[in-house]
């Protein structure tokens, strides 16, 4: 026997409506390509939405096809966020950040139909236009004022003259929730990129749950910048959640910078930002050496890679900014954990706290977690033992886009290559990526804790720890340092900080310094390049 | 084109599991029918409820069918909520401060199974047992040691012989989410009562949108209190957005007497709490009398009707209780709105920040609101035109149980029934019941509104204003007044009190003082019944 309720499906579209109904003179702040802060508000930017969904109609873009976009976070954007999904095709964000190379393979194996770009990636563009095999139509997303006065590009429209010959009467089509909405590809630090394929369904539910208090928290109180790009899962959700609460958003564009980031954290008077930690250091770096403060930032958002204990204890003690340590994956949407306290956390100390805070955090509703051992059976949730982190929940990844890779599911759970503990409080702390992890006489060693240790010391700007093979013992801990700028810094010197920080037979070999360490599109260090040169580094010494 | 996330359904039963596998040791408190202080935590509240589950597969109960409960908020009562719904059978919550006729047309109409009671019902029970046609058991929610000695009812089970009789190993089933969960009946103020048959989906939908951030925000740090009963639209919703967030859940059982809930607030260390404004006149009563504070409740939900302004200024001014003015419906889940402030309010002062949260709010995310004129157009949001208010959304009525009364829609929205006024940042605020406004002479006057101002009079207990016939002006405002114990008050003075305070012709013909205004089952001022008395005062004045 059904309820009687109204069936009434879970809608992108519908995030705009309310935040456009509700919410109608909050604003959104940009700063442009072109150079100057822009102001809108949900009322406008929602009827430029439906000025782009008829464009979108008289492009010729059909339900389900795919629309690219390559861009920074800025109001352009956001429209065709909701334009594109909110009429049924699916957005596909592409990173400006990657080869040309890999984004003509995106572009082919999404089949995108129109890539909207901003001016700044015009030279990819026009480098890639004579490659791409699906794409019928390029979008500047500027105004004819800024248009490339001699472009290569044969079919180059202009955003402005398609809002400007459009009619903002657009009815928001009503369809199944769990139609494809948008489309983002992993970073593949190894093989292929592989496209993880959101629905509506999934994509309003995952809004639901970072929106919660012991999650992102937002409110209609709060003035929202993702420094996380648009580009990378969605911003972490946050276009949306902004609409589903009525949060004033800031969009830092291309200035990502610690300077222009901290001249509109101030100016908009943010209190809440999301980021990975590479882009905090900047940030903390250009605050420290002017000796700023924040006004208005209350609390911030650190995920994509582990939060530094040294980074959260200056945001949290030195500048009154509480972190959210989060983790999640493009394969789940991506928010899988958030690192709150709980009730019973609130009268600690502030070092413990702190330590609570340093773990990956306790799952939100709706994501299920479990670690395993090798032969795959759970592990108990006490703190100590870890093994592979496996996840399921109705945002979370069932198959890749085109069946690449076959059946990524164990037994319907998504391994998520993390090994992990889970406390019985349910914080689960990552202590590497399975296949960062060192194998030393058949005890694992967490790299991530290492790196955490020599970051700690005030000399080192960036650390990574690998497996570095070993005659012995398989694989011993081999530490790569980038020193900060003008210290000096010894090999024992950075052994030694480890002494009474860390078991004994978990201290690394050995310490290559050198001048930097290779990041990603995403920003994160690339492990395997560093083993791939310094694999050996231990075996030669021997 | 579909998206490619996982498939799983929103069930209730994965609010339980959720909790108690992230939040195994968080307490539920209950206040029980026995007189003693029960603690428990939901690792322990989720094996019983499973252990009840065996039991209901036990004796019979298959997937869709009903079970009852006559019983106060408290943990067994909780364990019923996902035992029964998370099976795949309905909960029916009847209201026992139902005549037993009432009680005995609604068990019949709900086609009910089992019927769980706590103690204090017995002598209901015992009275309606031989007249309900489909109850095949009932079970006393107590233990053996309190089960009455000499009981006339035949099939008669003990709640913790069935708990103690049953494993705990089962496995929640997977189920379509469209299911039906519960059953609520609405309560029938003219004709007979219509049952409001919840799903699964729209109950998980519900409790994402009423934990969020501007809704009734609920954290793990929150210890809940929800005073509104669970025979009331499943406590609007607090058993499941504590299970979902990880909060404390104190339950009251009988004890709703001012100083029951004051001792309880105090040494369960309340953060929040949940209930009609008539139980809140009987707490801030005992608190002022006795000169109390609350040491830690910071955040009171009240609804059901609307809070006196003089209410939400004593909790809010005199004892730093935030108020969350709420609104909804059984036919909503029931939460639709709450009055709660956005960024550009934070900064207005502490009166022009009561006239918002004075309205019923802004609608939360899912549920969408218009006002509509006699001949059914839209009105505009703004502020001052009133219409009557229908709503739509995911956990919104389409059709009542077994389709009585036939379709409630109105072109697919739900006529709530309420007259209102929406403003342009989507406060919407009630100004009566349709069927309570007073038409004078054409006009429309809000009786609430006169209502709220006779409340402020600090020598009036209770106020009604009621539309009386009027020999020239079709209806006039009649005011029903009850005064404080032992003061005094005449008519001309309460009739002065509305000088300044409203539209001349808003104020009320007459005054009747009375010693009671009659209250229905879930607290509500009976005004068709007074309407029936006094309906007729100002013709035969004339």
């Amino acid at each position: 026997m059904n309820g009687l309720m109204m069936q009434q499906p879970l809608l992108i579209s519908s995030l705009l409506v309310h935040a456009q109904r509700h919410h109608a003179d909050q604003e959104v702040v940009s700063r442009r390509v072109e150079g100057d802060i822009h102001r809108t508000t949900y009322r406008e930017l929602a009827a430029r939405s439906r000025r782009m969904a008829n464009a979108l109609a008289r492009l010729g873009v059909k339900p389900g096809e795919r629309v690219a976009t390559l861009a920074w976070n800025g109001y352009r954007h956001m429209e065709l966020y909701y334009a594109v999904s909110g009429s049924g095709a699916v957005l596909h964000t592409l990173n400006p950040r990657l080869h040309p190379d890999h984004v003509v393979y995106l572009a082919d194996h999404a089949g995108d139909q129109v890539l909207f770009f901003d001016m700044t990636f015009l030279p990819l563009i026009e480098a890639i236009a004579g490659r791409v095999k699906t794409i019928k139509t390029f979008v500047a997303m500027t105004d004819r004022a800024h248009m490339p006065k001699d472009s290569t590009l044969a079919n180059l429209l202009c955003f402005e003259d398609l809002i400007d010959a459009n009619d903002d009467q657009f009815e928001w089509p009503s369809f199944d929730e769990n139609q494809a909405s948008s489309l983002c590809y992993t970073s593949g630090t190894t093989g292929n990129p592989k496209g993880v394929l959101y629905s509506h369904r999934s994509t309003v539910l995952h809004t639901f749950a970072i929106a919660l208090p012991d999650a992102l928290n937002c409110s209609a109180r709060d003035t929202i910048l993702p420094v996380v790009p648009m580009f990378h899962v969605n911003a972490w959700g946050l276009p949306y959640a902004a609409c589903m609460t009525g949060a004033k958003l800031v969009f830092p564009g291309p200035g990502l910078d610690g300077k222009s980031l901290y001249e509109l954290f101030e100016t908009e008077r943010v209190t809440l930002s999301a980021g990975v930690p590479t882009v905090w250091q900047g940030l903390l770096g250009y605050v420290e050496a002017n000796e700023l403060k924040f006004s208005t930032m209350r609390r911030t958002v650190i995920g994509g890679s582990a939060c530094p204990p040294a980074m959260m204890k200056a945001f949290q003690e030195r500048y009154d900014v509480q972190v959210i340590h989060a983790w999640g994956m493009t394969e789940m949407s991506p928010v899988g954990t958030a690192a709150i306290l709980k009730g019973k956390h609130v009268a600690l100390s502030s070092e413990q706290r702190m330590a609570v805070q340093a773990t990956q955090g306790r799952a939100v509703y709706g994501v299920d977690m479990k670690i395993v051992g090798e032969n795959g059976d759970a592990l108990p949730w006490d703190g100590r033992q870890s093994g592979e982190l496996l996840v399921r929940g109705p945002w979370i990844i069932d198959e890749y886009f085109k069946g690449e890779g076959g059946n990524p599911l164990v037994n319907g759970w998504f391994p998520t290559g993390d090994v992990a503990t889970i406390d019985a409080d349910g914080y689960m702390h990552i202590t590497d990526r399975s296949k960062d992890v060192i194998k030393s006489g058949g005890e694992w060693i967490g790299s991530i804790d290492l790196e955490n240790i020599a970051m700690a010391n005030p000399k080192v700007a960036m650390a990574a720890c690998i497996a570095a093979r070993h005659a012995k013992w398989d694989e011993r801990p081999l530490l790569i340092v980038v020193r900060k700028p003008g210290v000096e810094l010894t090999r024992d010197e950075m052994l030694a900080f480890f002494e009474g920080r860390i078991a004994k037979w978990w201290t690394p070999d050995d310490v290559v310094f050198v001048d930097a360490i290779p990041l990603g599109a995403t920003g994160k260090m690339l492990k395997n390049r560093l083993r791939e040169q310094y694999g050996d580094a231990l075996l030669e010494k021997n």
